[in-house]
Formats: C-alpha cells, sequence, structure tokens
C-alpha cells in the first residue's frame, strides 16, 4: 500500500497515544520509525510498531518512563533509561553524547534498560545534523553464530556512523553486524522468498536457504566471519559490559519475549564535534572533495553508478516524501492489523 | 629462521639507531615490530623494517622527529607526528588518549603528518593494558574497490579494538576493512601461492586469484562488501578528514612512494576509561563471563575450540617468547638483506 509520510507518522504517533505513551514521546517514536521507512529500511521502521505497543501493554517496555542521567563526566554519561521505548532513551542518550561533544570535542553515551532501538543510523544522523561525526550501536538477543558454533552466540549488534558531507545530506552506514539483519530473513520468510545460501546456518551449523528456520533452527552468519564477531565484541562491550545493560544470552527478545518483562537492552552513542577540531567548512570541502573522487572513479562491468553511503537511502526518503511511502505487504499487514486492534483507522 | 624475540628486538633496535632514529624511539618500534611479529601477524611486523629505513634515509621519514600536540580540548587532542616513524606517532598519540581518558572519559586523538602505522592492534592493547577499552585506525593509499568501482578507490584502513578481559590478556580485534589486507597478498605472491577468488579483482574488476597483479593490476575487496566501504570512509574521516592528514588518493605510498617525501597518512585514537563508568572487577567479570559463554557454546562440525578475538594472537606470542620466532621465508629474507645492507648481523 502507498501511504504519505505525514499520515502513516500521524497513526503511529496515535496508536502510541492510545498506548498510554505522551504526546512527546509518541512524537519521537513516529518519527523514528517513519524516517527509517521513508529510507526504504522497512524491516527496521513502522512494521515493529505492532511489537512494541504489545510490550507496552504487557508492561515490559514502560509507557510513563523517564530515562534519566544516573552518572556522567565531562564526556561521558551512562543512561538509565528506564525501559522506554528504544526510541525514546536513545534519542535522549544521542542529545546528552551531543553536549557532552560540544563542551568537551567528544561525548560517550551509555545506556542501560533500553529496548529495540530501530535503525540506528536515525541516531548517528542527528549528531550529523548538528555537524558532528555520530556513532550509534546496540546489542541485541544471540542471533548470530561465532567462528566454531553451531548456533546463535552473539547478537547481530547494530552500528551506524553518519557525517556531514558538505552536500544536501550526511553520509552514513548503518549495518547489522552479521551478513544480514534478522529482519531480512523475517521478510524473506514472509514474502515465501528463498535466501543466499551464506545468510544461515541451520541447527547443524550447514548454510541453508530457507528463512523460515530462522530463529528456532537457524542462526546468522557474522559479516566478513571473525571480522563481524569481533565488531560484534567491541558493540557488547561499550553497549552492555560498560553499562550494566543485559549482554547476549541475558537481553530479553523484544518480539517473541515474555511483553511483561523488560529486555534489558544496551546501547552506545558517541557524537564528535568537527569544529573544535577544524573550521567546519575546511571538512565539509575535505570530504565532499573525497566523495566527488569516489563518485567519479572507474565503473565496473554493468555499474551504472558509485553510491556514496546513506545516498541510496537519502534518494528514497525523496521520492517517498514526493509520492508516498510504497510498504511492502509485511509492514502494510502488520499496520492494518495493528489499527484494526486499536480501532483506530490508517489512512 | 627462528630466532628469539630479544635479538630481533636488538637489530630492530641497531638496524634504528644506524639510521639516526634516537634510542628511545628505535625501541618503541622495535618493540611494536616484534610484538606484532609474535603474533604471528607477519605482514605488519619487521618485514615493513626494511622499507621503513628506506624512507629514513631518503628523509620522507624523519629521524628526529618529534610529534606534538598542536590542538587540543578536554577529551581530544589533534597531533602533528612530524614525518615520524608511524610507530612513534601512534604510541605518542595513544599516549595522550589514555591522558584525556583519564581526566574526561574518554579520549580522542587525531594524528596527520604520520606514516604506516604496523599493526593497528598494538595501540588498542595499550589501552586496554591500562583499564580501558582502546581503538585504533588510520588511512592508506587506495587498494580496495568500493561498490560499482573498477579499481581501488579507499584504503584498506585497518581497524582495532582491544578491552581488559578479566583474563590473563585483553581480547582484542585487528582487522583490514578489505577482505584482507594487502599484505597478505604479498605474501601469497612471495610464496608462489595463488589466493581466494574472492580477495582481489584484475584491473577488468574480474575476480582473480593472481596475487601477482596486486597493487598495479589489481585491488582489494572490501569486507562484506558495502559494510566494509562504509567503515573505510568512517576511518577516512576521523583518521584524515577531521585531522588535515593527506586523504585517500592523496596519501602516497610508504613502500613504492618516492622515500623523499612525507606520506602524509592519518590515523585516530580512542580510549574508554571504563572504571569511570562501572568499578573494573564489575566490568571484568561481566566480560569474563561472557567469554566463557563463548567458548562454551556448542561447536559446529569440525571445530574443536571458539576463540575468543585475539586469544590465537595471545597463544602464539606465548609460544614465540618461549621457543622464538619463526619468521616466514619473505621476513628473513628481508631482515637479513637489511643487515647486509647496513653491516650488522641478525643474531
Amino acid at each position: 500500500m502507498k501511504i504519505a509520510a505525514a499520515n502513516l507518522e500521524s497513526f503511529c504517533t496515535q496508536a502510541l497515544l492510545r498506548a498510554g505513551v505522551n504526546d512527546a514521546d509518541a512524537r519521537t517514536t513516529a518519527d523514528v520509525l517513519v524516517t527509517t521507512d521513508t529510507w526504504g529500511v522497512f524491516t527496521h521502521g513502522t512494521k515493529s510498531l505492532r511489537g512494541y505497543i504489545r510490550r507496552l501493554r504487557g508492561g515490559g517496555l514502560r509507557a510513563g518512563a523517564r530515562p534519566r542521567v544516573v552518572s556522567e563526566g565531562p564526556a561521558w554519561a551512562m543512561v538509565d533509561a528506564d525501559s522506554a521505548l528504544g526510541m525514546v532513551g536513545s534519542t535522549f542518550a544521542m542529545r546528552v553524547a551531543i553536549a557532552k561533544a560540544r563542551a568537551a570535542g567528544i561525548g560517550y553515551v551509555g545506556v542501560r534498560n533500553s529496548c529495540h532501538f530501530g535503525a540506528a543510523g536515525y541516531y548517528a544522523v542527528m549528531a550529523a545534523d548538528e555537524g558532528m561525526v555520530g556513532l550509534a550501536m546496540a546489542n541485541d538477543i544471540p542471533s548470530v553464530t561465532v567462528p566454531g558454533s553451531r548456533g546463535a552466540v552473539l547478537g547481530s549488534n547494530p552500528f551506524s556512523f553518519a557525517a556531514p558531507s558538505g552536500e544536501k545530506y550526511p553520509v552514513f552506514l548503518d549495518v547489522a553486524t552479521s551478513v544480514v539483519a534478522g529482519g531480512k530473513v523475517f521478510a524473506a520468510a514472509a514474502r515465501g522468498a528463498e535466501i543466499p545460501r551464506n545468510w544461515l546456518v541451520d541447527a547443524e551449523g550447514v548454510p541453508t536457504t530457507n528463512p523460515k528456520l530462522f530463529p528456532q533452527q537457524a542462526a546468522l552468519v557474522p559479516m566478513a566471519a571473525h571480522k563481524g564477531y569481533g565488531l560484534a565484541l567491541l558493540i557488547e562491550t561499550i553497549s552492555g559490559m560498560v553499562t550494566g545493560a543485559s549482554i547476549a544470552s541475558h537481553v530479553v527478545s523484544w518480539s517473541f519475549g515474555d511483553a511483561t518483562i523488560p529486555t534489558g537492552h544496551g546501547a552506545a552513542f558517541l557524537a564528535i564535534d568537527i569544529e573544535k577540531m577544524i573550521p567546519g567548512n575546511q571538512f565539509r570541502e575535505r570530504m565532499a572533495q573525497t566523495l566527488r573522487e569516489i563518485r567519479e572513479a572507474p565503473k565496473s562491468a554493468g555499474a551504472a553508478r558509485i553510491y556514496i553511503p546513506g545516498e541510496m537511502e537519502w534518494e528514497r526518503r525523496e521520492q517517498a516524501l514526493r509520492e508516498g511511502i510504497e510498504l511492502p505487504e509485511d509492514v502494510s499487514a502488520s499496520l492494518h492489523l495493528l489499527a484494526k486492534e486499536l480501532g483506530i483507522s490508517l489512512a
């Protein structure tokens, strides 16, 4: 189905208000989810809203949560997200990281008692919009093997980076440390499609093309083998171990777990205030020149264009804002079901 | 050839002294290179010494360089490495990052006028040895394609992370953002071996198993495609663009380039002082428990053990310190040539 971004945002806001979330937090969450859909990252956008509302109703997510700084120093803070919606705790934490960076040059904010935060890229872009380099990451329940393991050991721990580009939109990267995010496997299963052989291994540790085995009888493969494994452990370290969040197998699944208990996710946000180190216009010129050189590089056979990280997402967003968001089947099905459950209409 | 670590270190120190490097800097450089060899990472250890000395004699590396902080704030500093040996500027910069982290919780230090710094892991481990999380990274000349390009566009920009483990040795990861580091291709070429099909593409952008084409007629492939590309751009951003270093195609090759001019590499070092955020013993217990859970996970068919990131390197080091370092052919050939050129003996 096609829907105007403003209408989808208003639907999400309304649904969250019905679940007892206050107006500001509902709008924040709706903006994160709809922005993600406009990027074409449908696995991490409004598709998850019904699951979040199930947790809000169960009490595992707290509608009245108040994320707060529990300890801090010149360039860092630890945030207890109070089991707020992941978007509420994460935007709060990134704002603190930006403020710390403004004061000290760099800011690191760790979060405990968080939940699934959707697309990491949203938070990294918040820093880029303030002229800073932004990094955002989080841990999650085990869904990924490590080299030598048969089943899932670590989460697909997402990682994002964004920076001002000297162009219209910031550069940004938003990736899982598995070959693909679990959401892509679920989406393939919903479409009845097979998946490439390098995404999943079955319960015996053998590659499989059947997405329906995931997550009970299959696990994701780490990106670039030991490299993705190591990056996932780095993310676990600064999102989970330092922050006091739950770690790896101790995190509760936001989608399948008991909705009455908090998931205990951890997350980490960093911002670097470029202007302190180099005049902003010089930085932007250097970035813009590098991006120009990348785009103008000789193309491989069959490649019409070289994309800058994030460029596909920004182009999809411009089209979505102009023409409406074309929601995939699984997303619109989930939203229609939610609309029916709440007795509100999906325009 | 097999050589005692102490003898190899003394040889390196002597060679550097002959090239006009002062005693402290020679010892620092020797320690970085020999530690790297003890880890079994022979592509980034003493094999490079002859190339560094060629640059010291040419003047592109300055024997009398004095790396210094040129601007700073509470949690950051910019270092001009004054075209010192990469190991000299990088250990200086990581010490500054550690001091900033001690004061502010996190420290970010960017470096310009650096050179090839060897194994990124050495610097990350410096922070871990101080009870901190350490990150180290650097840019390099283009040797890696980006999705859609035929030839090299970005460097294989290395990245490292280390953290205290609650065990004997810190965990650490040290990776190139290409499928493999260029050094592994050179090593295969030196052995006359073929390489796997996913390492390189030839001048037409077609995968090749011939390592001898690299770097003139072939380019490395980014790890995990767009993910490695995005990470390389992040590293370029905080190592190069923020610091005022040379970027991508503007960096000079430390091994093939004119030895009379500086290479202009950039680098970045971060340290997070864990103790500020969580009591050190709690952190170490959390890490140790996670590592235990990883090691004890059910194994895939044929896997005897699951390794923690860095564990193979520490085991190789223990053996090397006990029994001597078994240098591969290409490394010992390079060292013997250097010994002959300098008229000193390789014990």
